[in-house]
C-alpha cells in the first residue's frame, strides 16, 4: 500500500527514515526547521508542498523530533498539524518521552479522530537509513494497523508493547536507563583499567569476550581506542533521556541510585564542554579526574 | 602430558576444575576444609594423599579459594605448599585478587624456584566442569610453559595479559566491575519499568535485543523471571569482588562512582540476608524500596 506519509524532523535519525519511506515507494514529504536538510531531501526524490496544504491528504505523519515539547509543538502548536490532518490518519511519535506524555498525546489525538503510534525509536543513524530500525510500539489496533505500512519501511523489529500509548515509551525509557549506564561504566572500567596497566585495546579486545560485556560497550570502546569522538549519539542525548528517566521514578516513588550517578558523570562532560561529542567522550570525564591520557586519532 | 596437580579449594569452581584436569588425564589431587568434598572427589577418581607428602612431586598447583587472604595461607601460611614444593613446580592462582598481591605471590614463589601464574577465572560452575573457562594469564614464560598441560585441560580460553603476575588480576577487576555493576543496573532497569507497566517477562524478551543489553542482563534477568535465587553466583561476591576494585581504585587516585554506588546495594542486599543468595537477589532491595511484587517461582 502506497502512503502519502510527511517526516516531522529530519535529523540524522529522521533523515534517514525519511529515506527509508521513500525506498519503500511511499509519497514522502520531509520537514524541518533547516530549510536546507528540506531541500536536500527534495533532491533525492522527495515530495515538495507546505505542511499546511499537505496535511488533509497524509496518512501518515512520523514525529522524530528531540523531546517532548517539541512532539507537543509540532501536533499541537501553532501551525500544529494534527487539526489538519483528516480522520483515521496516524502519528508515529518516535522522540523519547515520558509515558503519560504520550497518554495524553494518544487522547488529544483521538480527540480529533487521529490514531496514535507511541513508537519510539532504536538503533542508531545507519540503521534509520537502512529500514532496519527498532521500534518499541504500543497503541490501539487501529494505530497499529494505520501505521503498518510505515512501520513496515522504517523497522525490521517492531515491538508491540501494549493497546495503549505509553507502553512503548516506558520499554524504551528502561532500554535508556540501561544503555546509558552500560555506556558510562564501560568508561569507568576502562580508564579503571589504565590504571593497571591494562590498554584501551587489550580491554576492548578481552572484555568483549567476557561476561563484563554490553551491547554499548561492544559498540562504542572501539570509538575511544581510536580516539574518534565523531558524534553517531550525542553526550547531550544522555542528561535529557536519563533525566526523563529520573523524572519518571521520582513520580513513581522510585529510588534509581545507579541511573542518578551515571548522569552526574554525563553533566561533568557537558560542562567540559563534550556535549556535541560522541557520547564515548564521557571517557574524558575519567581521564581528566585520574591524570590519564586517552588514544589519539590515528593518521 | 601427564601433570601430577592438587587443586586447593573444592568450591562450585574448584571442583569442577578438579574434574576437568581428572578428565584431561592429569593425575589430580583435592583439597578442602570440607572433608566431605575431598571424599566426593577420591570416589570419582581424584588421587589420595595428604598434601605434605604429595607436594614435592607436584607439577602444578591450582589454587581456588575464596581471596587474597586464603591464597597467602594456602601458598606460604602455616603448612604453606609452597615451600614444599619441587624447583619448577608451578602455582595457577585463581581468586580475584588485588594486582599488587599477584606480583608479591610471584616474587615470593620466585624465591623458591616455582613458577606463579597469575590466573582469575571467568565462566561459572558448568564452564568449570567442562575444562571450557576463560582464565586471564599474566605471568613469566616459563610460567606459561610450566602451566600449558593444566589451561588446557581447564580453559576454552586463554588470554594471555603480560609476562609478569598482576596482569590477569588486572583484567578481572576491571572485568568484576562492569558484570557487579551490569546486574544491579539491571534490577534497576526492570524493577523501574514494573512501576511503569513493563512486566520482567517483556523486559528480558524485548530488552535482551535492543541497545541495552548486557552479557549479564541475558543472564541474570532469566532468574527473577522465573522466581529462581538458586545460588550460580552469590550476592556475597559482589561486596568482596567491588570491594577490591574501589580498593584497588583508592591506591590509583581513581574515582569509581558507579562502582561505588553498585557496590551499596549489593550491601543492602546482604543486610536483607540475601548474600547467599544468587546475585540476581539484589532485585529485591529495589523490589522492597518500591512496594513492588517479583515474581514467584512456578510450581
Amino acid at each position: 500500500m502506497t502512503y502519502k506519509t510527511a517526516v516531522i524532523g529530519l535529523g540524522s535519525m529522521g533523515y534517514g527514515m525519511a529515506q527509508s519511506a521513500l525506498a519503500a515507494g511511499h509519497q514522502t514529504y520531509g520537514y524541518d526547521r533547516v530549510a536546507a536538510q528540506m531541500d536536500r531531501f527534495v533532491a533525492q526524490g522527495g515530495a515538495k508542498g507546505a505542511l499546511a496544504e499537505v496535511a488533509p491528504q497524509l496518512d501518515a505523519v512520523v514525529v522524530v523530533v528531540l523531546n517532548a515539547d517539541q512532539t507537543q509543538a509540532v501536533l499541537f502548536g501553532e501551525d500544529g498539524v494534527v487539526p489538519r490532518l483528516s480522520k483515521g490518519a496516524v502519528v508515529l511519535a518516535c522522540a523519547t518521552v515520558p509515558p503519560a506524555f504520550a497518554k495524553d498525546m494518544e487522547a488529544q489525538c483521538a480527540a480529533h479522530g487521529v490514531h496514535y503510534l507511541d513508537a519510539p525509536i532504536s538503533g542508531g543513524s545507519i540503521k534509520a537509513a537502512q529500514g532496519a530500525l527498532s521500534i518499541m510500539a504500543a497503541g490501539t489496533p487501529d494505530a497499529f494497523k494505520a501505521a503498518k505500512p510505515v512501520l513496515d519501511a522504517l523497522a525490521e523489529t517492531v515491538f508491540e508493547l501494549g493497546d495503549a500509548a505509553g507502553g512503548g515509551s516506558a520499554m524504551k525509557a528502561v532500554n535508556q536507563l540501561l544503555a546509558g549506564v552500560h555506556i558510562a561504566t564501560m568508561a569507568e572500567a576502562m580508564t579503571f583499567g589504565m590504571t593497571q596497566g591494562v590498554t584501551p585495546e587489550k580491554f576492548t579486545e578481552v572484555i568483549s569476550k567476557c561476561a563484563g560485556s554490553s551491547w554499548m560497550l561492544e559498540n562504542r570502546a572501539p570509538h575511544i581506542v581510536a580516539g574518534d569522538y565523531t558524534p553517531h549519539s550525542q553526550v547531550n542525548i544522555w542528561p535529557k533521556d536519563l533525566g526523563i528517566v529520573l523524572d519518571v521514578a521520582k513520580s513513581a516513588g522510585f529510588s534509581a541510585p545507579i541511573t542518578a550517578t551515571a548522569l552526574q558523570q554525563y553533566m561533568v562532560a557537558v560542562g567540559m564542554g563534550l556535549g556535541a561529542e560522541d557520547d564515548a567522550a564521557i571517557a574524558k570525564v575519567y581521564a581528566r579526574n585520574a591524570g590519564l591520557d586517552l588514544p589519539k586519532p590515528k593518521d
